[in-house]
């Protein structure tokens, strides 16, 4: 398959959807909204939204079910960015070649702009006329679902202790729950978000599940590499910045080879785990040796 | 009828329900749940879950009904409060006598800990076993109604105007937006959410909106009045602090006496809103007297 125009097709779909739903530059507070749409609109490649589409896809269902989740994924994943670049968290004051929220507006204005990011996000779940013709229990437990994973036992949980180990020893049991916290969590909800949404049955459930659980660790591998390797002019980051932090990475753990054989590893596993699903979740399956083998 | 009975009772039963729903201060991140757990247990006086309970007690609805989106509200009342007193926000040290959060713990965790409540909310919202017996699509609504309260066009939005405006010059219309969109939006969500909950018609609808806006509006011009003119020991706030901040606010703009005057009025608008309810609206008018002439 072509994952090129796949992913292409689908990134402007969740844009052109983000830019219909998220309040616009002339509502008041006019700084607020600028600073909402601003980093929303930094260049990410909206790779939750498009795995909860290929999870729906993988299960018989079509993208308009599945929209306003995706867009509330992508909310939420960009919040989640601007709290995580403050000066009391990691501190950067660029992300994708940008300068970060809290350089382009203030401090303040970028706390308050994840704050409503975060709602909006909620806010365009429960919307009626967003999620027209679909059953409204479905929509509450996609919101439990996405719920969980970006809070206190899930993303933010992960965000909590990777601040709270920075600069300290960090053995492999915490690694792994930072990793599968930080960023596993949502990767994993926006499959299951995509797949509830589709009406998958507990067996198709089984195996969405498995596979986010192995992709969305893979992902993070993989940026930890990214993070050693990549090239800063496509990566948008400085290469060696989470060495520079004593953050903890699988490679500054296990070594590189041995981080990159554990990535491969996950992503194998994360393909098989769909095989139940036959042919609809080959896009899933290419998407996740995306996930590993991509260069920014 | 006896006000303080009728709070207290109403007070331990959410108190009981946050404690029980509130992740475990021995859950994974440990710091993070303590840090939730301080600012949601540290004497807030359960304004906005109380107002939904009495709404929906008020179209003849039951707490149980309303619990979880009472305790919803004070999750989200405690988020705003952790972010609003950050350093880059209003820099405040104590709240209610005590350290506020990035005191007792550390900036990166206040941070996290707000993010963390307000995600909590909404799962809270969402949870199938706390919502049992009630209507998918009457949640649906209720979370969109608390979503647009806190968001953009309500809470944070009257937060972020504030923030651009200290310390310069603010005309009615602003000070208006200010205290209707960061206080009054998510006391107005709080009444319409209970009402909702409980089934309330059009009409009933009709009245506990009229109720809820001029409710909030009046509370927030009385905790102006109390900036300057109360006890410090009963408000936990230095006396001043809004004068010191260049804060707007009423007093400052009209002057005390037509300050008191206005938030009377509203007062006597908000409860005449609710003469078509009869008799079963009477805890909520009293709560609205009560939110006027409070000394803390």
């Amino acid at each position: 398959m072509d994952l090129k125009s796949y992913l292409a097709e689908r990134t402007d779909r969740v844009d052109v959807a983000l830019d219909y739903w998220l309040p616009a530059e002339t509502l008041l507070p006019l700084r607020l909204h600028q600073a909402m749409r601003y980093s929303v609109f930094a260049g990410g490649k909206r790779l939750r939204p498009i795995l909860s589409i290929a999870a729906a896809e993988a299960i018989g269902g079509s993208i308009e079910q599945v929209l306003p989740a995706a867009c509330s994924l992508e909310m939420i994943h960009t919040y989640s960015l601007i709290h995580d670049d403050l000066p009391a968290m990691d501190n950067d004051n660029f992300r994708r070649g940008q300068p970060t929220s809290h350089r382009q507006f203030d401090e303040a204005t970028a706390i308050l702009a994840g704050d409503a990011l975060l709602t909006e996000a909620f806010r365009l779940l429960a919307d009626a006329e967003a999620n027209r013709g679909v059953a409204p229990e479905k929509i509450l437990q996609v919101i439990a679902i996405i719920a969980r994973g970006a809070g206190s036992l899930g993303m933010v949980g992960g965000q909590a202790v990777d601040m709270e180990s920075e600069g300290s020893e960090v053995d492999f049991p915490t690694l792994e729950y930072i990793h599968t916290h930080k960023t596993g969590a949502l990767i994993l909800a926006s499959v299951q978000a995509g797949g509830c949404l589709a009406g998958a049955d507990r067996d198709q459930m089984k195996a969405l599940t498995g596979y986010g659980e192995s992709a969305g660790l893979a992902f993070q591998i993989a940026d930890d590499i990214l993070n050693i390797v990549g090239d800063q002019a496509q990566t948008g980051k400085a290469s060696g910045s989470d060495q520079a932090r004593g953050k903890a990475t699988y490679p500054a753990l296990l070594g590189l080879a041995e981080a990159r054989q554990r990535a491969e590893e996950l992503c194998v596993r994360a393909v098989a785990a769909l095989d139940p699903l036959g042919e609809a979740a080959r896009p899933l399956k290419a998407l996740a040796r995306h996930m590993v083998n991509r260069n920014s």
